[in-house]
Parts: structure tokens; C-alpha cells; sequence
């Protein structure tokens, strides 16, 4: 099988934006042009979450339009959320195959144009059509599981604002997050609820940006970098719909089964992981996911933040970058945010926050974790 | 490189349907459920163009969910009406990629609950958004497209309408069209104007439908089938989002550009393509593909029409399921109900329209001609 590396990776400033999804596309890939000669790449895919945003679909075709890549292959992949880490898997994929030897994966949304109701709106089209008949919206979904996994196990309304603290504080370091304003907890309890019990400050904002990241083979990775990241697992998995049908809904099952596979490729465990960027769209899905990804017991993810064990310099650096809730989250574009994120980790380059870790895991989900992709990558 | 091969295909009836996405991928993959144990699809991947049609975009979840395949990889890939044969190359190079020995292609869309106008709507999203605010539906497209062709090389109504007589002559032997009813020249003509000189029975109606494939490697290939259908080019080419940036809009580009790529992976000249599905979504489209894919000369495709000789029997049989124009064109399943079609032709399966072709091409695009993929397949 050909191995696949990670050889260059950039990103939009997120956050409220002006621009539209053209420049913001290459706003990102400005930032690797002197890396990359454009004309190496053979084939474009792009995370992209929805068509109602911008009116347009045809967005692996406007992103080869964009970056002067006519008539390469380029295409659309999506699940919602998880849009930007399946182009990323999607790039590895056509590495792998032998096809391309460079491929670009490209993440991309601009919400901010819309308002809140129209933004939930699309969003809801990632759930069940029972549950969006019966009004329930991925807020309301994400509010559930807390209140059940607060029920079930004794975490407080308090570990997840530690959460939101924590992430905010690793992004006052990231000069591109959408928010860099440090928030205390009792900021996060006092913020005006969404879908109790997780309140505004639980919840990842609203953002505009674009990612991208360039795959290489093994043949052709040491033309672009004397640091080539290996890709050392890049996984896919799913669950239902409905939360309704699952056995515990505070058990993110397609999480779990993403990483297994993972760390099965990778040949690492969980406690080699250095760093990860894990999918916080709300407080309580990074408590869940230091769970299912096996940085601590099921039922015991909340006193990894409670002992404040995830900041940088803990036992586990996770969200860096500051996480969807402070680096921000353009649904497309987050999936390869965490993978530029990873970059900057791996290569030493991200400055301030720097965790000099050789070995880091993202994983980005769509819907209520209901399509998750895990990648782990190491210097 | 890994080889791929077309193992089983399976098509839902095409048409006005009263059964939604779930049911309709259900009764295409039914056709194929005594030959593979879904036990062993690894991973699929669903075209589907539109997310306001059933409110819905994680179709790729959706459908591992209906079939049984969960926590399995899944996810969506698109490029408006390529979506389908996007979702075919996916997973060649999902196969060829050696992360996977069986993956599985889905294409879908349940389009008739939703209005004329809504879909004409939906589709314009496959355009460049300053088309959108001119008000040029994709009908007009092709209708000035038809007009500069009719112009340039003095081909007539009348030849466009023997494309649609030729695609229902065909359908009538095809159990699954949306349409079994011979017309004529003169009713073609005769119909009214849709984007003149584009008529109603120039067009592809709107249709409800869902097509799957499965791909193998060579390794597993024979566990299926004593007849695996070598797929010996899978190739995607994209071109200007606007039709106004092309030097010639008569030229589709794209289609040219991919099936160069594709006889060069496969090694075979046009000459000796013996079947053809082709993107009829107008019958002047056809007619730019005759020329695109090397079937005649360039300015000289509605001579071949015009001369019968892309009937079944003839030179070449283009579109002997009775292509989008008859068989139907559900958008995301149109490009997956062709490599149905060349399945049926390949194996002698296609009963009274035989062709005993060995050696077959497909061809759908995305936008006007914007996103376009070839596949070239032999027994």
C-alpha cells in the first residue's frame, strides 16, 4: 500500500468574516503556495457542509476554479461536520490508490450571511427526519446527552464550562480564532441558555473560514518538506441517525468504533497520543470524546477536566488551537482545521502553544456523532 | 495498483415514486442481495445532489443505516447530477486504495414531492452564482448552447428531436424507465417550448430513483461473480463554473478532457467503444458528447443521429437503457443507473436490448458540463 503524508497545511482567519467562500479558499492556500506549486496537484476534494448557505453546490469545481486548477478532478465529499476531515480522508484515499501522488483536501463554509434560525435549519437536515418533525434540534440533541451523562455519571453544569475555559484560554494563543477572550466559569454558568442545561458559552459559535491540507506519496513528499508527517491511520465509521435508537446515548459508539480502527492502523495506543483536536461543538462532545477515544474511563471523562489534565502541559494537550468553541467552527472547513492544527503541533510552528508532541489524533463528526473520522498523524 | 472490478448492480424502478430515499435504496439493493453478503461491504459512498429535496444531508449515514452496514464507513460525495458516478470512482478508489477489498456505490434522489420551480431551484445551485442572479436557469444554458451549435454547424431541431425518438425507442424494452411510450419527430416538435429551441420532450423529466454498485479488488472479485467487469479507467475532469468563461460553449470540455485521461488509463481508442451511456439531461447534450468522447468529428455529432447510427445496431449504441431522457434522470442516481445499464450489457443480462457488447463507456456530468466523469468498463 502507499503511504500517505501530510506535507502542507493552511488556514483562513475564522471567525465573522466578509469574504465569501472564494476568498476565503484562498486565503487558506495563500498560506502554502510557496510550499506547492499549484500545477503538482492532481486532484481537489472538497468539505463542504451545505448548499443553502451560498446557493451552490458545485463546490469542488469552484475550488478548482479558484485556484487555478481547471480541469483537474475535483469534487464535493460531506457529512455535514465531518465534511473537512472526509476531504482529508478522501485525499489520503486517492494517495493510497495510486492515481494522484498530490492530492488537496479543502474545507470551506460561510455562515455568518445567514441568520441563527436559518443556520439551525440546515443544520437539522443532519438528523433523523423524525426527530426534526418533532422540533428537536442538534442543540437540543447535545442538551439530552448532558443532562443524561450529569444524571448517570455526577458531572456538574461546571465541568463543562471547564471546558469552554480551557479552550478559550489555548486560543488566546491562536492568532486566527474566531475568539481570543479569556471566559471564566462563572461567565459560562451565567450565559443565557441554548438548550438547558448547556448555555451559550457550552456552544461553538457560528464562524467563516476555509482549510486546506496537501497529501503527498512517499515517492514525492520530500520534494515539498524535509518533514514529511506520516498519516498513519485515516478511519471512518457511523451510527445511527436518532440518538433515539442508540443503547446510551452518552456513549458516542461511532467515535469508539473510529478510533479502535484507528489505533488498530496506527499500531499506537491512546495513551501515546500527545495531542488532539477532538470535535467540542458542544462542552459536553469533548467530554465524550476523551472517553470513547480512551483518554480516560467511560463515565470519568469529566475529572480529566475537572483536574485540568486536557490544557496544554497536562497529561493530554486537547484543542490546542482552542477547540470549535474558540478557534470557531465553519462546519465545512473544522474537520481540516484540526489537521492544520496537528500540522502546526507536529512541526513545531505553532508558536506560543507549541506542545512539542511528535504524535497527534483528530476526530471530527457530523450529525450527533452519527459519521465520525479519526486521523492520527506523526512527525 | 490494485485492480477493481464491477461485481453486481442494482436499480430501483425509475419514475414518479411514491417511496422515499430509504425505500428506494432498499429496492435497488435488492437486485443485488442474493449475490453479495452485505456482511462484507466495507465502506459506501452515496451520491446525491440535493439537500432540500427530503431535508436531508447525511445520506451516507442514511444509507449504511437502511442497509444494515452501520458502524461502516459512509459518507456523501457530490457534484449536482455527477454525483452518482462520483460515488462509483469513489469507491474504485476506495478499492484500488487497498483500505478496502468491497465497497459498495449508492445513488439516490426523491425529487417529484417537491415542485418544478423548487427543483429548478435546487439545480441552479450547480451554477455560478452571477448565472443565478441573471435569472439563466440550467435549461437556458443548454438552450443557448443548442442555439450557437444549431448555428455554428447548421444542425436542426429536428436532429435534437431524433435523440429523444432514438432514447424512447430504446426505453420501450427497458422495464425500469420512467417512460415506455414510442414518440415522434413531430410530437418532439411539436411539444411545448421549456428554453427554446429547447422542447418538454427535449429534456430529461424529473424522477425518483436510487442505483447501487459494488466494486471488488481482484482478490475477492471471483467470490461473486465468474463474469467481474474489469474497470479499466475511472477519470474526473471539471471545467469553468460559468458556461460565459468557455471559448467555445458548444465544446464541453470537461467531457473531452476525461475521456482522454480515461482511454489512456483503459488503452483503448473511441472506435472501439461498443455501448455508451451518455448524459442526455438535453438531446443536445448528447449530441456534444458524440463529439467530446471521439465518436465523430468536432461539429459533426448530429450527422450521427441524424444517420440512425446510434441505435442499438448500429455504429455504437449510446444509451440503450434510453439514457436520462426516458429511462428518467433521478439527479445523485443517474450516474450509477448508467454503470447499471453497462452491467446488464456487458453480462448479456439486458434481454431484448442486448447489444453483446464487451467493451463500454458512461459519461455524466454536473453543472453544464462543469463536473464530468468517465468510466470505461470491459468483461
Amino acid at each position: 500500500m502507499v503511504l500517505a503524508y501530510l506535507v502542507a497545511a493552511g488556514m483562513s482567519k475564522i471567525g465573522k468574516r466578509e469574504e465569501g467562500s472564494r476568498e476565503l479558499i484562498n486565503e487558506a492556500f495563500a498560506e502554502i503556495e510557496p510550499l506547492i506549486d499549484p500545477k503538482e496537484i492532481e486532484a481537489v476534494y472538497v468539505g463542504v457542509q451545505s448548499e443553502t448557505y451560498e446557493h451552490q453546490i458545485m463546490y469542488g469545481t469552484l475550488a478548482a476554479e479558484v485556484l487555478g486548477l481547471l480541469p483537474k478532478e475535483a469534487y464535493r465529499v460531506e457529512a455535514c461536520a465531518a465534511a473537512g476531515a472526509l476531504a482529508f480522508h478522501n485525499a489520503v484515499m486517492a494517495v493510497k490508490s495510486g492515481l494522484v501522488d498530490v492530492a488537496l483536501a479543502v474545507g470551506v463554509e460561510k455562515m455568518s450571511a445567514k441568520s441563527t434560525e436559518e443556520v439551525t435549519d440546515a443544520l437539522m437536515a443532519a438528523s433523523d427526519l423524525v426527530d426534526q418533525l418533532s422540533g428537536v434540534t442538534i442543540p437540543a440533541h447535545y442538551a439530552m446527552i448532558a443532562r443524561r451523562y450529569m444524571y448517570q455519571y455526577g458531572a456538574t453544569e461546571e465541568d463543562m464550562c471547564k471546558v469552554a475555559v480551557k479552550n478559550h484560554k489555548h486560543a488566546l494563543d491562536n492568532p486566527k480564532a474566531h475568539f481570543r477572550k479569556q471566559i471564566t466559569v462563572e461567565e459560562c454558568l451565567n450565559s443565557r441558555p441554548i438548550a438547558t442545561p448547556l448555555k451559550l458559552l457550552d456552544s461553538a459559535p457560528i464562524s467563516d473560514g476555509a482549510a486546506v491540507a496537501v497529501v503527498a506519496s512517499e515517492r514525492v513528499a520530500r520534494k515539498y518538506t524535509d518533514t514529511p508527517i506520516k498519516i498513519l491511520a485515516s478511519t471512518v465509521a457511523t451510527d445511527t441517525l436518532s440518538v433515539s435508537q442508540r443503547e446510551d446515548m452518552t456513549w458516542p459508539y461511532a467515535v469508539w468504533e473510529a478510533a479502535q480502527r484507528a489505533y488498530r492502523q496506527a499500531k499506537v495506543e491512546p495513551s501515546h497520543i500527545q495531542v488532539a483536536e477532538v470535535h467540542d461543538a458542544f462542552t459536553i462532545n469533548e467530554i465524550l470524546m476523551y472517553e470513547a477515544l480512551g483518554f480516560s474511563k467511560r463515565g470519568s471523562g469529566y475529572m480529566l477536566i475537572r483536574e485540568g489534565q486536557t490544557y496544554i502541559g497536562g497529561k493530554i494537550a486537547v484543542n490546542p488551537s482552542g477547540g470549535l468553541k474558540a478557534r470557531g467552527h465553519p462546519i465545512g472547513a473544522t474537520g481540516l482545521a484540526q489537521i492544520y492544527e496537528l500540522y502546526l503541533q507536529l512541526t513545531g510552528r505553532a508558536g506560543s502553544r507549541n506542545t512539542g508532541a511528535e504524535l497527534g489524533l483528530a476526530v471530527n463528526e457530523g450529525g450527533v456523532n452519527s459519521a465520525v473520522v479519526v486521523h492520527i498523524l506523526k512527525v
